[in-house]
């Protein structure tokens, strides 16, 4: 048993940061999902050029106090863990990074495309939506099933594929780039749109044997949906059987400021990966 | 046991307006469903340009004599229950109120918008629809198939936003404004017009990489269209299975006139709810 | 034990005309069910003008032979039943006469508006390929899953326009007649376009509310097409369990020609409906 | 037991070309999925105006590279099997031989259509990617499925079709050639893109009656797009139900290179079809 560590201010931080379990925890989780909002809306609202004439200047700022809130948020994560490689080169450090940089890197580029790479280099921040996974349960049985029909999922796509590129190459011969089907690629393009059933209506056939060939691919689009459908529902219907779940234990949200190990059970004392005490007394 | 209500006028009218098992309560459920479909279609008509000018005045008649009808059908509901709040501030209560009042109050607007205001208001009563949802039996395995997916529907739809917005940013990047994709919401937009397979056209990607991207939006929208279907197929199979049904008593349509208590038992002489006597001697 | 009848030459053409157990009956259904489709191709390319200003004459021709046809057929098919009323009301009786007569009422009928009613009538023949439905094996378990989600699947299309309505008139008050949405029924149709996830693209939001509300649309339509499919998806897997099947019998295509009545076993000897001997010696 | 073959240059060369279980056979099958894809996206790009106008001749020295290697690979399949008509018959070795001619036959078309004839001849290349179809696993449970759901889908697509030309007929004679649906055939056209939630949009109803209809096609492609899905997820759970799998046994890929037989358990010594040693010694 090793002794319990002291409760330091990076221990105090890592738990405020990194878990959810104290009221302060709960707020600093609260405080950063609304401003990954606000922070989404920004970048969408500046993207409204008419918007962007009118509030632009209020829009600069509120993107830099959110900038600045995030850097904060980055920095206080890297020094509050033991190993701070295991966060910077996580999936969410990355994001992390990703999400934070843009605006800065807007004053190291110079030249005559500075704007439109600064503009580009701003939508980065969108990213941080994906900063919102970490609120998601994860392993639950929706990813589960998703999972575990991948294999199948793969075939089926692959299927599509072979369908599309020679119904594809057929609708190029019979109606040609004087309808629409410009070329295979694009014709291709349609037949996935027509397979999907998304039908955007941009490239239409106007032959009568076009026509036709369309409603053959288009019923088969109808009867192969149900491939997918049936894929899933089959695991879900599995899924939803009675079974032993070992994983109902409660895990809470306690990570290790040793080595970011994560998932501890309710009256865990150790990290479960490298044994170091969990309590900060 | 406590002495049966007398069959007063009150009683008498609680049993016609909120309960369907006697003849007078049945004719008048009829009536009623017959003058919201009328009201509906009147609402519907009205706004055709052509129609409104021709037979205008006609239409004004009869949303008068169905608006009064409504009234006298709100009053008595009011006074022929013995606890009126639990009926006004209940669901259906706020309904028919919203529903039978805009004519009312196109009296007491003036003003520049007057007209344009008293349009939109007449259009509330629309929600008289609404008020067919008192026939719909409640509780079903439908409604119970929907409800315990709900927790996975939503994590789904989460997962969707995300990857819409992500996918919009994209687009608007590759596509931009001169191809119609003219802001970040308005590609958001068109993202979930495409993943939910409805592909309107009205906006379209044109170049090879967005038709691309595009593409395989699509095929990720093919493939997890199969989620929700699977999701509620998996709840409904559970529903079908055997399973002992408590609730399969018959239920009618009484309603305590006391309390304004449901769902009594065939066999039960008194409220559930409040122990008031159910039988009018 | 009545005494077998006689095989006069009207019980053989009952025999063949309405059974297919004989070499014979099986010939008259295969040149039968070429004219249908003969018919219905001719119908089909009556209607495209180009063609028929080149070959008219022709399909007119080929129209009179088919026609001719059938007449005979259901002349025969009336005088070989013991009870013709039984055959005359049915539903293929009347489906039969619908798509025999439009040619000779051409005759009949003069004056101003004749052309365009000959022709409307003309196209009555389309109703021939109902007599295909004839062919498919009626009571499978396609039906039968159909049939028991029924009442589900109306109550969910209650739903269905319940929401389309309310929205549709949202979308009327949003966007406007000046921007497709020209009426409410036309809203509440393009409110089911999109539901349904057809999404034609004649109509489209082009205000930010609208596209927003059109989203909460689409992905509601996203949400609720898994409804019907979960709730057939539940009585298919139901129709898969294993589960006595007394029906399982064979039954051929006898038909009594006292009575009409079907589903005779193999080894029957008299109708199971009116005693009558299904032997002809 | 009799006496294993020598291992001549013709058994190696069968080792290698037809099986994947010798390091040489796994490159040789690597090598000519990469040259698949390769001619399959050189097809594409060829039909690419802009892209052919640059780089044609690029891409007409490709081409003939590609065209040689598959030409060797041909012959080799061919002399290394005894029985070359049991690859040269096969669906696989019409593929091969379709896909590899044309860019010859380009030689002997001379005259006025040549250049289209070949241009045509040339897409054919397309069905390359039918070969890639020898590298997915055969018999696997998606197909029986699909194999297993087939005569209720018929079922389904018959009347779909009995339902599109009766609906199509309708909108043909509501709407008329002023709106799009200029003929039955079209009309039908318009009717399947409807019911199976396509909807281009080149062609929409505009008159309230028309608009009616396609409400009422639409709710009904809504219903029935539920039929094959639950027909395929039914027989996807049922497949998903343990049952004892004998065809589990782990099959390679060896064939035999006297009969062609494919799918040997892995420790065969002699085919399964016709007796001859799978051993080269």
């Amino acid at each position: 048993m090793t002794q319990p560590q002291k409760h330091t201010w990076k221990t105090k931080l890592h738990e405020v940061i990194y878990e959810a379990d104290t009221p302060a925890g709960k707020s600093f989780d609260v405080v950063l999902l609304i401003l990954i909002f606000l922070s989404i809306v920004l970048v969408m609202l500046e993207s409204v050029a008419p918007l962007q004439a009118e509030y632009g200047d209020y829009f600069y700022l509120g993107e830099w106090i959110i900038t600045i809130f995030f850097t904060v948020e980055y920095i206080l994560r890297v020094i509050s863990i033991k190993k701070p490689s295991s966060y910077i080169f996580s999936f969410y450090g990355l994001i992390d990074l990703i999400s934070t940089i843009p605006l800065y890197l807007s004053f190291f580029i110079v030249g005559t495309n500075a704007l439109l790479t600064i503009r580009a280099l701003r939508l980065l921040r969108v990213f941080r939506i994906l900063k919102v996974t970490r609120y998601i349960g994860e392993g639950n049985k929706l990813a589960k099933a998703l999972k575990d029909s991948r294999p199948k999922i793969l075939v089926f796509l692959f299927a599509v594929m072979i369908l599309s590129v020679i119904a594809g190459t057929l609708m190029y011969i019979v109606e040609g780039p004087e309808h629409g089907f410009k070329s295979i690629p694009v014709s291709v393009y349609w037949c996935i749109v027509t397979l999907t059933t998304v039908g955007f209506g941009d490239i239409a056939p106007v032959t009568a044997l076009g026509q036709f060939i369309a409603t053959v691919i288009m019923v088969m689009g109808y009867g192969i949906i149900a491939v997918p459908t049936g894929i899933v529902s089959a695991e879900m219907a599995k899924g939803g059987q009675p079974e032993p779940e070992p994983n109902k234990l409660h895990l809470n949200t306690q990570v290790c400021h040793n080595c970011g190990a994560k998932k501890h059970q309710d009256h865990a004392k150790y990290c479960h990966n490298c044994g170091n005490s969990l309590h900060y007394e």
